[in-house]
């Protein structure tokens, strides 16, 4: 799908597809009849039944998934708000295309095809400490630079990003979209020392202030303090749930991109997981916001989709649980007392 | 490795073999060199060490890994200590044979052989409220039929269990090793009722009064109060770590087998990976006493190795990320500012 204008942004945000009640309730009476104890497998059967819902299958398959790795460049980096500096954004993508990144081995891992999409590195942002990030035009293309990473034959989207400075602009958008004090959505990134943190916390300070009398619809807020990779997720989850096909959110700013959405349309994570709580503080404050209970907690803070991608397995899981078990008839067990 | 008395077993247990230090040196060296930011893969970090360490390769592979399910019935069922009757046991033992039970789906998820493991069940152990579960005999049988499972090839062992009745051998086991209330280590297992949980706690109570006077070592604790099921952990736990297999635990019985062992030489726990975390309430408390932090925590509680099993996939990406990616320098990505 192409979004034509932030109008047709809004309406789609506005009109989101529910789940297959039927295959789900299909998929909760399979549950009932496996050979255990009813919800013994626990979060593994909530996840067959979400799966069930969202693929319209009593007995879900995960044949065809996907990771897809935005990366952008940061304007806001010109304060100094990373440890790194911004030709690491390139040269990691060198490295996604080379397959020597921490997420190609875990793709591989989880069975997941790998696409990178690099969104203009060598045009960063604008500084949104000064003006909005972008045009309304570079906000659209890189809507739909996401939406076209979606096609209806997938079975789960896992969403990641490469940018360097890109948890300055996650921080930015979770306090504008969500409100709370700034510094409790800063965090220190790949690596920033309290005094680096510090800046970074002042630097959104001066973006807030800068953009506080802008509309605070969605497309605004992505189109003044987003990246290019950020808000081509946000067009990703959206064209993702146009199709039905479920999301499994990486970290902190693969999830923050969905923040200016939901603060609009809460309904909008109905079809996402979260794969991964990332060792960013303001990670856990965004997936309660979220009402989201991550699968993993492994202290991971890397982006590039690998806590999502180390979740999949747990889908995959979960789906060998609910479509290979015996039920209690085929397999002659006794039932509870 | 066998046991060939009592003494045997202590002495093997009094003589733990350590991981292999310059290889884990070896391969910490490496994980400082691979494109992402120091520490950024958290404990898939952790885990890629701790394998090297225990197999003695800078990069360690998970090429066999085998999950053993044990299965033992207990005379202690007399007592209505569980849910199910004591016929499932057997009735489990042969879904786990034909394929359809949640272990077979989730071992084939994960790469791993399983094998399974029915200990006598047409004759129970003794009702420990009023003896010994088994003789001393029979408890060299069970901790051999364990070890026996063990094979120096293996680059990972699971350990799970099935048997009617064993959450409450597990609780004793538990608080006649560890201490504490014991209501603090009886919990509805598979789907009792506060009545069953009432009436399962006074069983426990009845069994370490009869036991009050014997001898504490970690020998007479397993064969008075263990099954079977549990006793064969033990003796599989620790033949794996004479022979520097690297073990995932499963849920609170199988680490349960553990607490006598625990009791009597903390440092037994230091090969074992805790799989999950159930929702079965006297394992967190058993995981904390172990200085183990679970990997998973999905409310699974049924046993059979499943937590187990899951966890498996989070060893293989922390392996093939540690294994896989491409170093700074190989990759031309600039390190930190």
């Amino acid at each position: 799908m192409r979004f034509e204008s932030p109008e047709a942004f809004a309406a789609a945000l506005a009109a989101l597809p529910e789940p297959d009640a039927a295959a789900r309730e299909a998929a909760a009476a399979r549950q009932g009849q496996l050979t255990k104890p009813a919800g013994s497998l626990g979060r593994l059967e909530e996840i067959a039944l979400f799966m069930a819902g969202w693929r319209g299958q009593e007995r879900p398959a995960l044949d065809k998934g996907r990771a897809v790795i935005f990366a952008g460049n940061h304007g806001v980096t010109r304060h100094g708000v990373s440890a790194f500096p911004s030709d690491v954004t390139v040269q990691m993508v060198a490295n996604f295309e080379a397959g020597g990144a921490a997420i190609n081995q875990l793709a591989r891992h989880a069975g997941l095809e790998l696409q990178v999409v690099a969104l203009e590195l060598d045009r960063p942002t604008a500084d949104f400490t000064e003006g909005p990030a972008m045009s309304a035009d570079e906000c659209l293309d890189a809507l739909n630079r996401g939406a076209a990473t979606v096609t209806p034959d997938l079975d789960l989207l896992v969403v990641g990003e490469m940018g360097i400075g890109n948890s300055t602009a996650a921080a930015a958008l979770c306090a504008r979209s969500l409100g709370g004090a700034v510094q409790d959505w800063v965090g220190p990134g790949t690596g920033l020392d309290a005094a680096g943190v510090a800046n970074k916390v002042a630097v959104v300070e001066r973006a807030l202030a800068t953009h506080a009398g802008a509309p605070h619809d969605a497309f605004e807020t992505l189109r003044r303090l987003g990246g290019r990779e950020i808000v081509a997720i946000a067009g990703a989850v959206l064209a993702a749930r146009r199709a039905r096909v479920p999301v499994m959110l990486d970290g902190f700013i693969a999830c923050a991109a969905l923040a200016p959405l939901a603060a609009q349309q809460p309904a909008i994570i109905d079809h996402c997981l979260a794969g991964h709580c990332s060792a960013e503080p303001g990670h856990r404050r965004l997936l309660r916001q979220f009402n989201l209970e991550p699968l993993l907690q492994l202290g991971m803070r890397l982006g590039e989709g690998s806590g999502a991608a180390v979740a999949v397995s747990i889908v995959r899981a979960a789906l060998a649980a609910h479509n290979g078990m015996a039920t209690f008839a085929e397999a002659s067990v006794s039932g509870k007392l």
